[in-house]
């Protein structure tokens, strides 16, 4: 009788080389086993967790590579709708977890498997990602999850695998670092409290310029797609670009403290150098070429957008919804946004764009205020004091 | 037959000067000047104000201190809202026009005056504000704005003025500043293009420290009462304070393009370190210690609370419902909250609250996490997922 | 020299008819009239007032019919977004105004004219609905609005008529009506008072019909396409038919107070039985089908399309970015609605679609509860509890 | 030893009946039972339910009467707000099991018990609601619930009590009832399906009166305080008579479909004379009384207070954040409503109130006209159309 296959979301980190013994021999299982890349592995990286997911046994190993779709399904939304959770995160990590979990799912129905495992832990937003995504996809497929359900201690793990015959050293790094195209997360013993922050040493990206630096960015339709000039080779290739230009400045560093689906808070670091740049970039395009009602409403929408995407509910039908909605409102914001780079910090130093309602066509600003006379502008503001006027007139009676 | 009176909105400069005189010798009018200080003159300048008013001939003169009101009734709504006008602006003008306006109207009353003059131009925001709240608090009084009607040339008014014995030089200053307790705005040749940045010397405060500062900021039921350990004599004074220890780093400029009430852009630099650190810690605090729900609503209401008061309209009576909101949900935004200042920026360390519910008073994190198991977890993520799985399921078909 | 030429909205009425005149003869010029059909006139109606206009001394009159793209580019967004404002009102009367202007103005420029007239009061809605657009499709145009300018009483437009050789007897209806494809509205004596309601007689359309009867709608992507099993000869001609259908039993009918865009109040009595049906049955259909997010965010969208609808805001941007969020939310809004009518009432009886979110697949409701257990939803409890459960602990300390 | 105590939310169904039997029986306890009226028992009922509780062995029972709350502490917002879920159901059934699950739980201390009981099955969201409740308020107990865990049948749980000795007939009521101050809801066959309609019968309410009636309700700052002209003992009162009232023209029938907090979506039928027709009096009063912004902000707090009650989270803080906003814009929602009762359906005949804001002090309509003039409306609609003319003008370069 042939053992039941499993699908195991695999990092090559402790948690999860531990469900890889587990699962073949514990749970006498076929591991086959996906790491989901969203941007955040070098080739080298790839080829060495393939090769640890053989050493500890795996069937199969595959990489799958989801960056082009987790641009263009998920991260233009979220520059659209200048989405920045809480004014401040760009959900660097919340956006992957959908799509490595769509990847695994899809992979484990092509592999015809019946059971997916991933190693979330029982404390964090990650589970339920996981949990829903694989609820969604594939609702026939049995879901394990090792670690949250043993609640086993690091050393517990340490020495299962040691008595399976893995002996690597487990070092245990003092920051867990998550890296992806959107940005990398940071935690560590500070982020654990409420009042600590990170050392310097701590961020994965160090300065490295002093000098400010004036760069252009250029948006098409609502996306970045060249920088100073030079248009990129794709989209996903700009926001490499502007990772590597911005993080040399130590640009896009923050704490972000915010509620987990689960109720309970969580603070995490980060450092999204393009994110924070991108989304400033892109809304003060949008604030020349927007009206004020669509910039109304693209922020309640977007906002909600990233709350739903933060709580696992990508594939809400309203997700569907909400992105025609946002890509509607793009089909002009185009144009050209400049920026200076500082150490740890910049600002946007202006915009050109054909779609400019403050440059107008009909002339410069004197002419333009041909448009209207003081009068008019009297007879307006009687008329929107209206209601208020009465209001008053009644209620003090 | 005596001359009828007018209340003059004086500010010293060009425009409310040719006011001064084109309403006593051209209107024969009995000119009252009215300097309403929301926080942005020394009693220097106060006094060479009222100097000049008489001197151009004004029958009195008077200084309309709100301040206090300014904050009670105003300021502290926007900390609570954490309210930036399209997440950059902290309204440092608009929401002083509101309180010129009501103080004159308010003066008028009480002198018995049946007219109210005002030196808007007809291009900007403040004739609307000033406008609109005359309408509604003195709907009975002429409103005369004869530097929007008579649309003089700058030369013009000079010349009017010289025709009348007043020779002061009115030298134009590159670049028009606006100051008050909640920011100071810079208008100039740069921010009439979409693309022009201020230059450092056109930022009224200059960058004097460079070794960076942590401070503490201690704030009470949503209120800053005190920095660095040390109660401030009063919440007006915590933001001075704030203001001439944050602005020696030439902290909280940016320049903000917005939209005006009238329908066309316009963009402005500003300089409002205090606001900016006092929002940004404000929201962190918030963020450990309300709901996601009270965090969702209030930033929906604190938002719609800066546009109505943007938009001159703080009159409306919702806007008293908006308040009673923000106010009820302070009562235990109460803590410190950490601030590193650096030149040109500052970010947030960290934050300390009793209400802090990331630090749960039944023990550690890890005691907290027997409130629930992986099971809950997975019932959880099961229940959540369902609308959309059956959605899948129906929509498959 | 040839005369200046204006295009006149024209209906007909006293002031349209005081219009012409006074254009032509007052003001010398060439009037060309409009009338512009959204639903509510008879092929016999359009030909008498055809006749009136030449009568009175146009140079051309042309009908208009703009019934199709009333439908198509509005009516169907209102059932889309089931608006009803302030749950009252189907906007019958607010729509047509700004498609009877786009039709005015677009006549206009064909015709090369420079001057446009309407007979709008300075009082109500309308005069602003056709300065908006008239503003924004023919900025170039005049605008003359002479019954708003001159605020003649009616008797002094009929005796200028009769001076000008127009003897007809202008008896005034004791009730105004306006009729269109979305609904008639009714004003009165008791509708100028706050606690009035229309007497029985003004009713245009009286109740014919007291034996109930049960009918059922089809619904194809959101749109009404046929009643009774029958399929309609297009989605105008099935509003039709349930307006002749519904109307004998007089249902449909109330009285709305609302908002004028001048910020008063106004009431109007309206007769809309189409619409009300139309927009229930569409909304028990989305409930069955649709997700709680995207209910609740069609509703706030729909809600707002009414506003800007209502206020004559039609030609805002955000207005094509609704329309298509709300399109979007429709592709599988298809199925059939069964509705009771009785004497002044109907209720909705229920639904049959294949996408009913509710009659799942995958068995029947027992069958269906095996996709969790209790424990399940124990868990979900829980973990939906968290926050308040532990803002409590936080802060009972 | 002492057997361990548990609370039972006892109705004298076979559920609960069967928790008496099991818990005492199978699992050991002393078991004491809780009715809680909301409203919706007669004194005879209320004896009837405790004679059968001591019958079947409980050690004591209480009848915990929570009217007065229920209508302070929730009942008054649910008007406040114009609450209806989907713009359909008042929610009759769901506020009501957050205070029978209060009083549970603070009962439960007062005994000082450790268990909590409740019968409700795993299909629906009274479970939810229940399991929120204690969770928050009594984290401590054990919450025991047998028919959601031992999934019995219908038959099973009368063998199981007929091995116990209780041999009552237990007829299963082709109707399932709810009944509460707020309204009745109505469960059958016809609500487990799409499109099957409650038959005449089945509703708990017939038609007793067919002559039209005209009825005014008294409002003092949002609530119902008299019925033709005639102040009600208390509000409860005014509630209890107005549901005698129209219930005999059995006013207030419909059945809802919503989502369920389980992610399901459910159909019920109800019958909510009083509630429905307080609601539509009291939202028509205030859009004579209110501004169209508070009128707009109300309706979107009012919709998500109804949300997170539905959705058992009534005691999220927020929801006093809610509370307070509504009360705040009660201040003048005051004055009478005239209402006409005819068979199956009720209309608003008009309103009266010293707050009408078209009711102006200063004078009939035409005066108040001369507050503004056909220019300044002509102002206001150039200004308002500004940035849509300016987007034109610049979009079709």
């Amino acid at each position: 009788m042939s053992k039941p296959k499993v699908i195991l979301a695999f990092s090559g980190g402790l948690d999860t080389s531990f469900c890889v013994k587990y699962l073949t021999e514990e749970r006498g299982m076929e591991v086959h086993s996906a790491l989901v890349d969203t941007g955040g592995f070098s080739p080298e990286e790839l080829k060495a967790i393939e090769a640890k997911a053989y050493a500890l046994g795996v069937s199969s190993h595959v990489t799958l590579d989801v960056v082009d779709s987790y641009y263009q399904d998920c991260l233009r939304y979220l520059v659209y709708g200048n989405v920045l959770k809480n004014n401040t995160y760009p959900l660097s990590v919340s956006a992957e977890r959908v799509f490595q979990a769509t990847a695994v799912a899809k992979y484990a129905e092509k592999l015809g498997a019946k059971a997916i495992a991933h190693g979330s832990t029982g404390a964090g937003n990650d589970q339920v990602r996981f949990d829903v995504v694989f609820r969604i996809l594939a609702p026939e497929c049995e879901v394990i999850t090792p670690i949250r359900d043993l609640q086993l201690s690091r050393e517990a793990e340490i020495d299962f695998l040691k008595s399976k015959g893995v002996v690597q050293e487990w070092h245990k790094a003092a920051y867990s670092i998550n890296k992806g195209l959107w940005g990398t997360s940071v935690g560590g013993k500070e982020t654990l409290t409420s009042d600590g922050y990170l050392p310097e040493d701590a961020w994965p990206t160090q300065l490295t310029k002093t000098t400010p630096e004036k760069i252009s960015l250029e948006f098409e339709q609502g996306e970045l797609v060249g920088i100073n000039g030079k248009k990129s080779s794709s989209k996903v290739a700009a926001i490499r670009e502007l990772t590597e230009l911005a993080g040399s400045f130590a640009i896009g560093r923050d704490i972000h403290v915010g509620d987990t689906i689960i109720g309970i808070k969580g603070r995490v670091g980060f450092e999204a150098p393009a994110p924070l740049i991108i989304i400033k970039a892109h809304h003060s395009l949008e604030k020349h070429i927007l009206t004020k009602h669509q910039l109304y409403w693209k922020q309640n929408i977007g906002d909600m957008y990233g709350t739903l995407l933060h709580e696992g509910q990508f594939l809400e039908p309203v997700m569907r919804n909400f992105e025609t909605f946002l890509a509607d409102t793009q089909s002009n914001v185009t144009g050209t946004v400049h920026v200076q780079l500082n150490p740890y910090q910049f600002h946007i130093l202006g915009i050109e764009s054909k779609y400019d309602l403050m440059s107008s066509v009909f002339g410069a600003y004197g002419e333009m205020n041909k448009a209207w006379t003081g009068d008019d502008v009297r007879g307006f503001s009687k008329i929107v004091s209206n209601q208020t006027m009465i209001h008053r007139k009644v209620n003090e009676k």
